[in-house]
């Protein structure tokens, strides 16, 4: 490795020698004095050129922003009077001896830190993805991904990888990319890990898996993108549907705890706070939340067969403000209006044993639980219009002993985006796909 | 959860009365007596049906294989003589009281646990991957996933989120998979997450990722499938291909030392010993490698530019042997013949500072020092005739300043493959899919 001190640790090097080595953030020139201020991944520092370096001195001047350097000074403490205590590296500045220039770097098309419109930022984001704020938003991120998964294995479940192509539009109705397979056979992306999980039950009882889903959905809103990362899992030998939503209720408050603990600061940073985590997260039926939003908001909604957004916002803010919670669950959905699988209520089969997790107003989870009597289930794709014959591999599963089982879908972006109240899911998403973009806008 | 003992916990309830649940493994009927096998994902126990318990009597000669059943009984120690000492539950035995009934099972169309070719194997998964044998197979994949995670977090590595959808067929050449996108607009499967982890060097230094990707290769060997889980890092601000190296090799060796932690049983079970792991993996040039080939086994290579099957099974021999070490490294592979944007050497830019690792005879992962400066980075696009438009996005990366940087990438299936000594790679792949299947075989 290129022998550096890391720019976050340079606090412990007051008073000593060090090479670090990062970004050029920003060149300011006073007079004969150049400030720079230097960029890794752990930090910024500012740095000083004095003019007596005189080689040092030469090549400080050719430095613009983004280029790549690598440099030996003296950390200095600063005069009590310039202290930013608020700042890293606030207490000290780097005056700098030497200059390596590693890779050079063409002039900027605007700067990185301003205000940017989201197509643009996301057109450059090889570039913009290096501000501290975007870099957040992804180490958030990584925390929430490793905490749920470390949630689920003390929970007994075992991580699989679930494919993404799958061999027919199964579900059907969805929108569904199609892939160009081998020998003009057509081959589908996933939209779910659904039927996989289910299988892996056989296996692990309770696997999960972190899979790609696509969505071929015409909807260029702040909630859809193409390309969805879902933290799925299922388990059996439940009782019934409060059993994944007890699991899925600790792996979201693992989840919360874990990026409080590792990222204290973000939540200031994004003007949020760390969400309501109350010590249980309040479950109300469909026909419950409707008849709150006809009593405390005026809302219409008794009979209607989902939440609409505005509902799920209303909801929740009933839910912070009489149950100390940003989380609140929504259960018994209409089993007609739920994918084929799911299991009607005993006692009132019109009604499903399904959930949603709604959070600061938005749908980041779904679940339930599942048929598991295999007569049953072909009953009910037949019922739906659909051909068993084409669920032949899936329906093995039940063909040959399912035990009752349960589990639940959290979509990654969603869940990080209401983490940190940002408006678009795209600013949750490293790479977004939607109907206008990969990479790059598409032309028409 | 439905109240019960796991199976695999028996024996700390010798004298006690439990309820246990799963699914039958065998019945065998000895008379009046009826022993049944009972299997959860914690192993399976012996229970035995006395007549005077007539109800469960009753139920017990319906129980046929897969059948799942939740249990009441007495754990009861076994005489001495009958004791399997080197058996899960050996020791006791259940004496059923109760058995209720929770789901059915159709008959099944083989043994699972007997031997089966392939095909059979596959098209039957939802059945066939309850064996202990399949899900061993898995277990051991998910400690691989979590261990290699792991150390790269100790290494100071991040996770994100690489896209599987891409927008076009960059790097040529590879038989890449398309996609029918929006409004007649073609996009593509991701062969490599490459260009984004390299993207992500600006936001994390050091990002890693588990990637699907995608190769449309028309070979059914027993190394090929057409999804693949790759395991990514990338590393900023590195001297040389030996950086990436390193960080490969804690990696391995972490997760090696993971499985045999985790699984002390399973080497035996199949047939194999945990790989050997020396002080420091052996580094032999491609030449070094060839010029041991001819000498040790007479095999005519020099000059080749890249390793035959048959040359990685003889150079592992030779290391195995010589170093003590499952795992060889092949270094400095001509340059024209890797992807274009690996490193050259400063000293012999004909052979570049690429490296593959090889286990057990099987090239497991491949990296890289890459090409930081932009300049000779669009030189090299063009001098490959490839069109330097096309790679617009992701040329921004190296335009606005990259440290020298490297990587590499293995291949998940393969690692897990080798570790257990599997002879197709499609055993350690849970849904392979390959020119012929995708859950079932495909009609032409």
């Amino acid at each position: 490795m290129i022998n550096r001190t890391k720019i976050g640790e340079l606090s412990k090097h007051i008073g000593e020698e060090v090479s670090i080595a990062g970004w050029v953030d920003v060149r300011r020139d006073h007079g004969k004095l150049i400030f720079i201020d230097l960029r890794d991944a752990s930090g910024k520092v500012q740095m000083v050129v004095l003019p007596n370096h005189a080689e040092a001195s030469a090549l400080a001047q050719k430095l613009r922003a983004e280029w790549v350097i690598r440099v030996t000074g003296m950390v200095n403490a600063r005069p009590e009077k310039m202290v930013k205590a608020d700042q890293l590296n606030g207490e000290l500045e780097v005056e700098v001896k030497e200059i390596e220039i590693l890779a050079e770097a063409k002039e900027l098309p605007f700067d990185k830190d301003g205000e940017l419109n989201l197509d643009t930022y996301l057109d450059y984001l090889p570039l913009t993805l290096r501000t501290k704020r975007t870099s957040d938003i992804f180490k958030v991120q990584a925390t929430i991904l490793e905490a749920y998964r470390e949630s689920l294995r003390k929970q007994g479940f075992i991580e699989f990888e679930s494919p993404a192509l799958v061999g027919g539009d199964a579900e059907g109705g969805s929108a569904v990319f199609s892939v160009d397979y081998y020998y003009d056979q057509k081959a589908f992306l996933a939209t779910s890990p659904q039927f996989y999980k289910q299988i892996m039950v056989g296996a692990f009882e309770r696997p999960f898996t972190i899979a790609k889903v696509f969505r071929a959905e015409k909807s260029a809103t702040t909630r859809h993108i193409s390309e969805i990362t879902q933290m799925d899992f299922e388990m059996g030998f439940i009782e019934n549907h409060l059993d994944p939503m007890a699991v899925l209720e600790q792996a979201i408050k693992d989840s919360v705890n874990a990026v409080a603990d590792k990222h204290a600061e973000v939540f200031k940073e994004f003007n949020t706070e760390k969400p309501l985590l109350p010590e249980k997260f309040p479950i109300l039926t469909l026909l419950e939340a409707q008849e709150i939003l006809e009593k405390e908001f005026g809302t219409k909604a008794i009979g209607e067969p989902d939440m609409e957004p505005e509902h799920e916002r209303q909801i929740c803010e009933w839910a912070k403000k009489e149950k100390g919670s940003d989380f609140v669950f929504i259960t018994h959905f209409p089993t007609s209006k739920r994918a084929f699988y799911t299991y009607a209520d005993p006692t009132n089969p019109k009604l499903s044993l399904s959930f949603d997790l709604i959070f600061r107003g938005l749908e980041i989870n779904s679940g339930s639980q599942r048929i598991h009597n295999y007569d049953e289930l072909v009953e009910k794709i037949k019922s739906r219009g659909m051909n068993p014959e084409k669920f032949k591999f899936y329906l093995q599963t039940f063909k040959y002993g399912m035990p009752p089982h349960g589990g639940s879908s959290t979509g990654l972006e969603r869940f990080t985006a209401r983490m940190l109240e940002l408006s678009n899911i795209k600013e949750a998403t490293s790479f977004p796909r939607d109907m206008n973009r990969i990479d790059n806008l598409l032309n028409d």
